[in-house]
């Protein structure tokens, strides 16, 4: 038996009522019956949440630290994520912020983090460089073009779109081997070491067939999305026979960071879970862009990633958006050398200068 | 080829603003690049979303329909959602409230619906009574006994709590035998057809052994959680070799439906989306209970689901909460009879008289 800590943010009249409110949540998370109810001994001394502390933030606002017990949650992350805010995400005015495992057994993070992934790219030092293979509708023939081009320039990870699926132009089982060959020849031509992560959204019945697929010919990693395939499909990937790192996509999460009073902070939602589950990488829209993080936000995401006191190895944080040559320094300045920078528009901007622009922008942030 | 439409609610200042955030949806979903460098042909013509119709709704809200080719989103779910609403969930202001699917082909809804599981638990007519096994904690025997006493009542779906999952007090693989053999005494005793659901929380790897082992070993439906675990999930295991019918829990899913300005609506969500996954029943939280949803809202749920012009067959509406032998005749007034009702804490706050109180409710909701 081991115990966990979640922490919650509560709005409430008073510190009486956020009381009852994070009693509620205890009660609502684990054996979801009234109180009165809830069978003595082993029940109500075990299974039962504990509300361990309860401070006022600011007025109104309120921090509940609620214990858990792993035969609550048992050994499998989606009962653990059940625990966690599976109920009480139905309800208004409760947010997870904190995330304490303590000496919870089986969950040990990341297969690879930040120097696994290093080591696989053979780069020691300085953020990673990873254009993204877009847009959708384009033939097989064009994305491994365009992959080729900027695995010359010398891109650290080649990643896919995570809209690149199994859709009639670029279907998974033709385009999966052709843009691994054209990575692996422009490795062969530079000496270099990119990486290739195709996207996998495919469905949960070809879901282990496909990550084989993608394994056997030529695959370095996966792009996931969890908010789409669930949390325990990157844990799956990151654990299974294939274990390749893994690159996590915010798609379909959003809802989950961008109200005040529901969800996860930003940095428990793209830091601590994506951790929890095992990713290497987790992708995040960057401030200043057309989605609407701020930089505190993002700032808060980095330090969750790389946070060496966080769940398992340390993970490179990857904002989207917003890298180009001009703002290489800053983006710096704000990540540090531990952050994967990924390329989109800008990139197929530069026409038939990508090759060009990767190998400026690679050249930027390891001087 | 085909295309089909999705529906968004907008807040924006005007009518430009909001123009100009549905080319940006429209883009986002699909492409993912500048407008101005999406390559002419069949990129632009088809893949590339298009805003067929935008209207205020009232002042400052905004409905834009796109349509979308079935080219961007493939054959798979996982890609159409993601098409849908992945990366837009991540931007404010932008609410999911419709889907048309037209003739996207593939996408057939509900393996049995309200037809089939009233011919698998033999009941023409009248709502049904879900009586939900629980608190988490309790022995497997403890869990048999509530099962065959509610079976015994004339239960019509015996539902484990979402919480029941591979915990020490009651393990998946020795728990399942168990509560269907109870199940099944009861239904020999009383010639009744009570059918045993339980929750189907594993993990990514043990998915379908467990639903196999469960499908075997005496489960005639399965609890899934697509918050946890996928949209896909559902299709999955409605259209695979287990084939039964699945009820959705909206555990971890709160956050798509709370806020005004992101997500989904609750009709679409608990609606629209568990029948586009197969879903045959959506659990949500009733009116009038522990979590927020209104009377309006609660009946815009079950307008979705038993539609007839919805996707696929109609299926059940499942309301948790609130239903007792006092309330039978308002909640059927609510939900029409075509409903299946949860029964969690008041049902063992009944104590020795549980089989008591399901046949008192039983009988109520049948006359």
């Amino acid at each position: 038996m081991a115990r966990f800590t979640v922490s919650y943010r509560l709005f409430a009249e008073n510190e009486a009522d956020a009381f009852e409110r994070a009693e509620a949540i205890a009660l609502e998370q684990t054996v979801e019956i009234p109180r009165d109810i809830v069978p003595k001994g082993y029940i109500e001394d075990t299974i039962l949440g504990h509300v361990t502390t309860l401070a006022e933030e600011t007025k109104g606002r309120f921090l509940a630290k609620i214990s858990y017990d792993s035969d609550a949650s048992g050994p499998d992350l989606p009962q653990l994520l059940n625990v966690i805010f599976g109920n009480s995400s139905i309800q208004k005015g409760v947010k997870v912020v904190g995330l304490d495992l303590n000496d919870l057994p089986g969950f040990d993070g990341a297969g690879y983090g930040i120097k696994g992934v290093r080591q696989l790219c053979a780069t020691a030092k300085g953020p990673l460089i990873a254009p993204v293979l877009k847009p959708m509708g384009s033939s097989v023939q064009q994305l491994a073009d365009l992959a080729y081009r900027c695995a010359r320039g010398g891109a650290h990870i080649v990643k896919e779109d995570h809209g690149l699926a199994d859709q009639p132009a670029a279907p998974f089982h033709e385009r999966i081997p052709r843009l691994a060959e054209a990575v692996a020849k422009a490795n062969a031509e530079t000496g270099h070491r990119a990486l290739y992560f195709p996207a996998l959204a495919g469905p949960t019945a070809e879901l282990e067939a496909r990550a084989e697929f993608a394994r056997q010919n030529g695959a370095d990693g996966f792009l996931v999305m969890p908010g789409l395939s669930g949390f325990d499909t990157i844990r799956h990937l990151a654990t299974g026979s294939y274990a390749l790192p893994i690159m996590a996509h915010p798609s379909f999460l959003g809802p989950h960071v961008l109200s005040e009073d529901t969800g996860f902070s930003h940095a428990m939602m793209f830091g601590t879970l994506m951790r929890l589950a095992g990713a290497d990488i987790s992708v995040f829209p960057n401030y200043g862009g057309r989605f609407g993080f701020t930089a505190e936000e993002c700032a808060e995401i980095a330090q969750a990633c790389q946070d060496k006191s966080g769940i398992g190895a340390p993970i490179f944080p990857s904002p989207g958006g917003g890298m180009s040559p001009d703002r290489a320094a800053e983006m710096q300045t704000m990540y540090g050398e531990d952050a994967v920078f990924l390329l989109g528009g800008s990139l197929l901007r530069a026409g038939d200068k990508i090759e060009a622009l990767v190998a400026e922008l690679c050249l930027k942030v390891s001087s």
